[in-house]
């Protein structure tokens, strides 16, 4: 259970004071405020604050184009526009705020999203808490034999247990001599910063992270991926949740076009079109090298 | 008056609808949404949209810190704090949204900060209008003898009578060509991405621009500085108001450390504490160049 | 001609004196180094300087891929499987710096792309020449009827007669008025950075702009796209030509996927399921709008 | 020792083989390129290419300058008047890329530093090295009894034997761990991205980092300070060595004005000036708190 009960006090505390804005009001978002997603064992998702919604991505996008626009008969259809055509800008202008609670691991890879900012709490000045990931039994995958950087099945009998166990004492121990070098009893204590480091990365930190809905959308199309590793892949889903419901229009253009659309190279547009007049095309045909190709074939269905 | 009666109609009506909210709010900001501050003859700037307050960046702060910040006695000193030490991150977690209407060649200026937002009206999509910056008699100052980027003595009698009528008529002029070429009453009509070509850029643009806190501070510390070039100052003086009254505390750190605050060099610092001792120190004997001796002893008063 | 009798004698001492270095080198930009590929009537793009080659992308990669990459079998095929799978890190290793001599609305356009390094020509603290971009007479486009940012059929006769003495007219006097707001003679003399708001938005400015290859493509997929603007398209396709000596691998990767490749969104890729499977596919039956049809179905040809 | 005989073997290769170019060669750079300066106990940092030198920082200033800065008599003075008026973009033209082998949590300090491109070594693609950083006993010290982030005496005795006991025993029986939870003999074998979770966060990592000066400026004043931590503090160090090499002009400037410099509040200037009037000035007539007061002081010395 990621919270305690003063958390979740605190929580039912501000999630009962509403007060008067001028500012425009996402209702979708509003419902989301505050409160954690369970994510993992211990991690999980908060959406902090946000600015804007779908309105305000075409106010801002009728700004750049002025009267002009009058004729995309509704906002919807800009929106689509916008989304098709890679104009990141209108996107740019909602904003969301997130607090996090994740496995260090999980945080270096989250982290090369360099466009937001970022407050973690701080193992340099403050204790971190024994807590650790450690995965469900059916996320105990054996490598991929076919890709160096995924998942194969999922391990089975001995080999589960022993890898559990592995990492649940290994963690304990590396915890427990984490907290004998800080004790200052009867002895002067390691200083934090030195300490920390004995901590293996699937302990949980957390932090404040903050971003634009257009980074946002990108950090989704990677890490929402099913390429991506389990680990971040179901912090972009809880994400992804809620900023449906945040902007649905700029949710549904961006599920259309990004997350469901594909990229072909000018070998495979031109392959599709030779084929959609009947001709048949092979891989040696297709000027595609074999990888290519099946991730080509992939696409086509 | 920048604004027509029709646009001023939206705005009273925007001001008039307060909705609940759960995030929060800066009832010094609320007070000036979507109103239009006056800067120079035609422009304005305007609040659209903000996340965040003095709190947002104690939390921030305190999740990065934890527990540890318990010591630091309250919101005031430990903003002050932040400040101080460049911790930066915290001050990012608010974002502010602002309506700019601006000459091209502020906007010049103004777009070299990059970590920000901006969707720019399009006068490749829509027709600019007819409204020109003509700088009011005590702006019209001559090129500074001392300073190459600077103004000197403001102009007088018939320079600044030829000079404001060059201006005007100049600028009436390009703006009834840019009307000819696009007009397509017996003939094709230039294309608006062409005609706009011919635009002085005393000519006034808009756009929508978003930025975080701590980039906005490091805005202000350079515009609205007397380095500046008056046109963009007042605007940086305009923003400067509405966020004193959206993030008191943060404001008055930034006054106090970056506005008001200075950095003094190595040689600087050592020709200070040579001083307090009661030693005589000159430029000759300060190891600075006679530009950076005169800086200094402005500084030192 | 763009390059004055000096300056073209400065390119060639700088050409003629080849200095030894550990680095990596690209003998195909070598060539390039210093030399001003003329763009419209008055610009320029230089190379001036630059970092790293195909092989220093290959090296970032198999850094964060260690000797796991053993199995691909050669450089080309890396660097296609990282420009295929938006893998873009390993290109950001690459870096280049440009002296680019450009009209001020081409300048407003290319600013947008802002992870970049520039330094510009100040007309604060400097005078500018008296240089104007006047488009050659095929340039000279109508309004498109059907793309509000676009342009239609060429200008002929009378019109396009008027609207070439207007822009030439124009720009004559407001450089007049320029220089006469300057001139100290007689006068105090206007203040640079106001003088300049006079001047036309078809005046040359200058700048030196850095960046890196990844970044660097994303300008060239938007600006040397067939929907950018004919002025700023010139440019990217000059800086094109130098890439391709560049690091030609990338290049052709990045033809190869980014500019002639497509997006396609969810509902076309299906639709292309369908057809290939030999489904008579219409606008109606496809889930996509009127527009997006057209568009999808100049893709598939 | 950081380097195997290959790796050193292939540095030697690449270190004999200079070729010509037209570009920018700084001289004192070139004798480091590639070399590996060891830091701590297993790392280093090597420069691996670079761009630009002093000479291209005035050049870019000059563009933005043009002509006008004749007056400026030399180099090292336009250089020291753009460190000192914070213009940073001339800074921003050179450009070094590093490859650095670090512990991990060494490396999530250093991430922090966005303006930068990274490419790190994948713990999901490949297998980490049994590399641990172990402090050495002058660097093993208590918490800092005074500030919450730093370090206080060095351990000594058993308590400092006891550390060093359970740093490399834990590490060991991690690493021990992680190597039999990938082992496919007689098993499946965990997904590398699964088993690298359990590995501490002393664990070296490397990658390759690229970043313009005034970046590398920013990161070096705060992470060569006294304030920052030990483990990357020694990095910032051996880099500033190579960068005075690389560009000693503007390093001259930054020791000067960033390094050496100090940035004192409005209240502190103030205080100053009372002083140097031979007013008595006190903590309680200075406005500030007890903590400023006390920086105050050990300011101005």
């Amino acid at each position: 259970m990621p919270l305690s009960p003063e958390q979740q006090a605190e929580i039912d505390h501000l999630r009962a004071r509403a007060r008067p804005t001028l500012r425009a009001v996402s209702e979708g978002m509003e419902k989301h405020l505050y409160r954690a997603h369970p994510v993992l064992d211990h991690g999980f998702v908060r959406a902090i604050d946000y600015m804007g919604d779908d309105s305000a991505i075409v106010q801002a996008a009728r700004v750049s184009y002025g009267a002009g626009t009058k004729h995309v008969q509704n906002d919807e259809g800009l929106i689509r526009y916008l989304m098709r055509h890679w104009h990141s800008t209108p996107f740019e202008m909602c904003e969301i705020k997130l607090h996090v609670k994740l496995p260090v691991f999980v945080a270096r890879q989250w982290i090369r999203h360099r466009t937001a900012n970022v407050n973690e709490y701080s193992a340099r000045y403050s204790i971190l808490d024994r807590e650790f990931y450690i995965p469900a039994p059916e996320q105990l995958a054996a490598q991929s034999s076919i890709n160096n950087q995924g998942r194969g099945a999922v391990l089975e009998g001995d080999e589960a247990v022993r890898v559990l166990e592995m990492l649940k004492s290994d963690a304990s121990r590396s915890y427990d001599s984490y907290e004998a070098m800080l004790s200052q009893e009867g002895q002067a204590g390691l200083a934090r910063e030195l300490a920390r480091m004995n901590l293996p990365m699937n302990i949980y930190t957390q932090w404040y992270w903050k971003t634009d809905l257009h980074n946002l959308f990108h950090f989704l199309r990677l890490r929402a991926d099913s390429h991506a590793q389990y680990e971040i892949r179901v912090y972009a889903e809880a994400i992804a949740g809620m900023v449906a419901d945040w902007v649905p229009l700029a949710y549904a253009a961006f599920e259309d076009y990004r997350m469901g659309g594909v990229n072909l190279s000018a070998k495979g547009i031109a392959c599709i079109r030779r084929m959609l007049k009947g001709e048949e095309v092979t891989q040696e045909t297709s000027g595609m090298s074999k990888g290519e190709w099946r991730e080509f074939m992939g696409v086509i269905g």
